[in-house]
């Protein structure tokens, strides 16, 4: 809800269900989005679990993304993460159309 | 997960933040993803709530997310969640522009 950016802007889904025990996770979780928030064009990110996963971040443009999946870091952890943390996952680049709230 | 849909498909981001209560709110939250299902054109929707609650719904496309949005059970709801269920919400309609996963 803190993420103000005027549309079009761009956004990525990640649905996640996970394999049992942690493996790392929660730390590499923290560290990814430490890592995001350095990116110069992120806008923000918001997660939620409860029998799936949902992180939705939301970035200035598709440039932007595609840098973000090339980071180094983050390619390590997205390997780990098909190894060791994720049953499935499914990845969603989105542009945003029009946002509305309270 | 289960969404299978060529791109491009839509989708909507629903985020908020609850008041304390319930307010009929569980109820209405399975009834609405019971009349959702029911509109020809809806491809899915996942859900997922800790400090923040994420819905995604996805779409045929654009044309439906406004059926949607008028229908009138869903407006009652809608009336509702802004009055006693949000203490606030964003709701994002977005483009799918590309997919991929395990």
């Amino acid at each position: 809800m803190s993420v103000i950016a005027n549309t079009p802007y761009f956004s990525v889904i990640f649905t996640s269900t996970r394999t049992d025990g942690d493996h790392g996770y929660d730390e590499m979780a923290k560290r990814m989005v430490e890592l995001a928030e350095q990116q110069s064009v992120f806008l923000g990110v918001e997660s939620a679990r409860e029998n799936v996963g949902i992180t939705v971040s939301y970035w200035a443009d598709l440039e932007s993304i595609k840098n973000w999946k090339a980071n180094t870091e983050h390619l390590t952890a997205q390997k780990i993460g098909r190894k060791f943390w994720y049953d499935s996952f499914k990845v969603r680049i989105l542009k945003v159309e029009r946002d509305y709230g309270i």
